[in-house]
């Protein structure tokens, strides 16, 4: 048994929240297409809602004193301050839009920061069945097997994860191909998976070696990533090189190795 | 039974030589990183041989008045001249990078064709144990399931699947982005998977809107995966709109309804 409000108590809960939700995903995930058919921009899904509210019901009922922050609550102008009591922030389905194409890389991501420090992080792939877990200083898991971050330590037999922005404009759409032509050069090869959570969780495990995104939705994207990068043996930094912070929507990670070199290549390609 | 020399009894064969490569590919992933450590330039794997022997092997005792055309084979050398005889067009792990890098989207990919045309095709994806088949005139399937390529009339609203090249030539690199960049204002999103015949069952199967590929390795890259487009009411073509050539190194791919404008929006990119 785990003590109740301990870091394995919390994991456990998160875990827990993670799977209820992740069979949500799962059972709209072959009909998810029908959503696209109502025209609705933005491409919040009910399965998203739903699974936000899922998650927050049970974690509240746990932990009735801390506090929350979601990407879909956030959507509807709720909180986004992000305090130094333990707040859990949770993107019910990172990667919405695969989500709504089939496209299998979709995950929950679960992230309790405490004095804004990653603390405990769980990311569910229902589709694939893969759940990484990590509390800190308690080494990083994939369903329960200890994970490593890859040992390369050559930039040109690197494996990269990014993301182009597809957009109608010209500066945003011109920035993010010059950046990926200019660190072409420099790597083995260029992966894009849709999911920025999945992404932090597989530089964790070593299926990648390079990641970095700018940009995106908020917290909730990096929250629980952050914690498996760093218990997987991994950096979890700025693009620039400075120190990671978990508000800025600016995330960079690689093995220690490769950190530097990594750096280097961002700052030239912008 | 399926009768011998029968289409069935091909395809048949096919999944079982595709298991069997498909188990070696699972049992050696989570090692694969080692192959990198031998610092073999061109990734060619032991793994990769060993899989196209079995398969090659395996096929040719069942019918051995048949042509093969593999990877492998044709990387030391072996034939690549595709005539009107039945030929077996065998990958035996497309997504060779993926593989050494332990990223999980590989696959084994057979192919028959026969008159030249793509008819008996199977792709085997070991790692999330995703077995798509198809033959000619009788329908393509995930699993068993049948499956369709999307619905989606949309440019805008799809799902793009596309590589870009890293490489030390700037012309390589440049007209690679420079694609990219422009089909960028045009679709919803890109994925980069690093294999080929994985892009064309995801196509199949709707998970993606678009795809198109230039200057990949061989016809063992497309064969299988063609067939799988075809029988899923999706179409594969040149992308300049003009006919697939399976020896071409040229492909895209597509639902009926997003063929024309994704041509259009490809020569534009040029």
């Amino acid at each position: 048994m785990t003590q109740k409000g301990s870091l394995d108590d919390f994991l456990a809960t998160a875990v827990e929240a993670a799977k209820q939700a992740g069979e949500i995903i799962r059972s709209g995930f072959y009909g998810a297409k029908q959503v696209e058919l109502k025209g609705e921009v933005d491409l919040v899904t009910e399965t998203d809602k739903k699974c936000e509210q899922l998650i927050f019901t049970f974690l509240k009922e746990q932990y009735p004193d801390h506090k929350f922050i979601g990407e879909e609550t956030a959507a509807a102008g709720g909180n986004i301050e992000l305090t130094n009591e333990p707040t859990w922030i949770v993107d019910p389905i990172d990667g919405t839009f695969n989500f709504v194409h089939g496209y299998p890389l979709v995950c929950v991501s679960i992230g309790l920061t405490i004095g804004k420090i990653a603390t405990v992080g769980v990311v569910y792939n229902p589709i694939m069945d893969e759940l990484f877990t990590a509390i800190r200083g308690k080494g990083a898991f994939l369903n329960g097997k200890p994970i490593r971050v890859s040992s390369q330590d050559k930039l040109v037999k690197s494996l990269l994860a990014a993301e182009v922005i597809a957009s109608h404009e010209k500066s945003i759409v011109d920035a993010s191909t010059n950046q990926i032509n200019s660190l072409l050069f420099k790597v083995r090869s260029l992966r894009m998976s849709g999911s920025c959570a999945i992404d932090l969780c597989w530089i964790a495990c070593g299926r990648l070696d390079l990641f970095y995104l700018v940009g995106f939705g908020g917290p909730w994207d990096v929250a629980a990533g952050a914690v498996i990068v760093s218990e997987a043996g991994g950096l979890i930094f700025d693009p620039s090189g400075k120190d990671f912070d978990i508000t800025a929507q600016r995330v960079a990670a690689s093995n220690p190795l490769l950190k530097e070199a990594f750096v280097g290549a961002l700052q030239q390609s912008e």
